[in-house]
């Protein structure tokens, strides 16, 4: 996890409650350093602190410049976001590609930034041309206009991503993990035996299928020790209910 | 690319302008087809169309249903979004894993969805249970909580860069590609006579230097041939001032 996240950087936005937005998507993404160039609005307004749920402090510690210049001065690589092509001859990485970028950049101790325009035109080409690369978020081309707060919240999704490991796939349980397959196949053949009770076993071929795909139902379903318990509590009990 | 993509299926939306928004993410996103289960206000309201921005179409075509149970009666394999952690034993995937299951299905020709609890409690444990697994969005954990149309977003994004493949990195450029390097190091060669030419050259070692400098600029630039010209043009400008 990085010491140096990147700042995010809003070129004249226009309203104070996109901007509040734009605080709560950062405070999602664990971004918290805010600079804003020419806000048409106040961004402490009360209409941004309340749309900023609790991300009030990104707001009040953000940083006014007069130019998008200036906002960027002290950075050493910043990247634009923009969903047209744009006439510049300019790299063009896809969100994840530049997250990827923004970490390696911040982990050598490298300051970064990342550009959003305007909500209705989008960065000015004069601001594209500050960039060192252009961020291009994938999504449908048909219709792939994005509000401020939302744009904010898919580049920093992506950085968020390089700063965690989280298991991309785990079982959640209440109770421990999944029981040993001792017990599991345990519990398929104690099944099977109350099923023989029944009677509902009568040829043998039937038997042997059926004995495969309980084992397979009841393997895939990575039951624990607990949930165990509680099917041999309905076997037992439905199998009171024939013996009667 | 799947012929089938899963249904978005909010549980009990509360605001009309939400389920716009989502619909208007959904749209971003490549999915179209939306199911609401009772929702508390009227979809198709003019808050609800006008937040949609274009995306008035899935509205028009979302079905509704009584109960989360009837809205998921028809579908394969689905997916539950929820933030907090839950005392069930299920798979949880973060969104790109869910996302990959999710196309995956969808090329078998499964029904898929994904179900979006109510804006203030998210879903409710029993509709939880309804689901296959869980999808976990990775977020700040101190501050993890998502508006319903950003939640949309981010597992739609994620599918959606299930279904294309755009270059990672790409160097856009409005003429062409960039310039061989024999005519890269020649303007390297041309800057450099031109330089000695300047009498700034004084020095032999400092010669060879300048020389590796230059071509390491130059070249990690990826110049393309026009660029190549006004570049010319430039040295030649300045050098006549130099030689005047």
């Amino acid at each position: 996890m990085n010491e140096i996240h990147p700042y995010v950087i809003l070129v004249e936005p226009q309203l104070a409650e996109n901007v509040g937005m734009a605080a709560r998507a950062m405070m999602n993404c664990g971004l918290y350093h805010m600079r804003l160039v020419n806000p048409r609005e106040y961004h402490l307004s009360d209409k941004a602190v309340a749309a900023s749920s609790n991300a009030g402090e990104i707001l009040e510690k953000a940083e006014v410049f007069g130019s998008t210049r200036e906002a960027l001065a002290d950075l050493q690589l910043v990247m634009a976001t923009t969903a047209r092509h744009r006439d510049q001859v300019k790299p063009v990485y896809t969100a994840d590609r530049a997250a990827e970028k923004l970490n390696q950049a911040g982990a050598r101790g490298i300051n970064c930034g990342i550009l959003f325009g305007p909500e209705r035109t989008g960065l000015h080409n004069d601001d594209v041309s500050l960039a060192d690369a252009i961020i291009n978020i994938p999504l449908n081309p048909r219709h792939c206009s994005l509000n401020l707060s939302q744009a904010v919240l898919l580049a920093g999704y992506e950085y968020y991503k390089t700063q965690i490991s989280a298991p991309a796939e785990q079982l959640v349980t209440n109770h421990g993990t999944p029981a040993e397959k001792d017990k599991v196949l345990g519990f398929v053949d104690y099944l099977q035996n109350k099923l023989s009770d029944c009677g509902n076993y009568k040829i043998d071929g039937q038997r042997e299928k059926l004995e495969i795909n309980l084992r397979n139902i009841f393997t895939r379903a990575q039951i624990t020790e607990q949930e165990l318990n509680t099917l041999y509590g309905a076997v037992n009990y439905l199998s009171k209910g024939h013996s009667e």
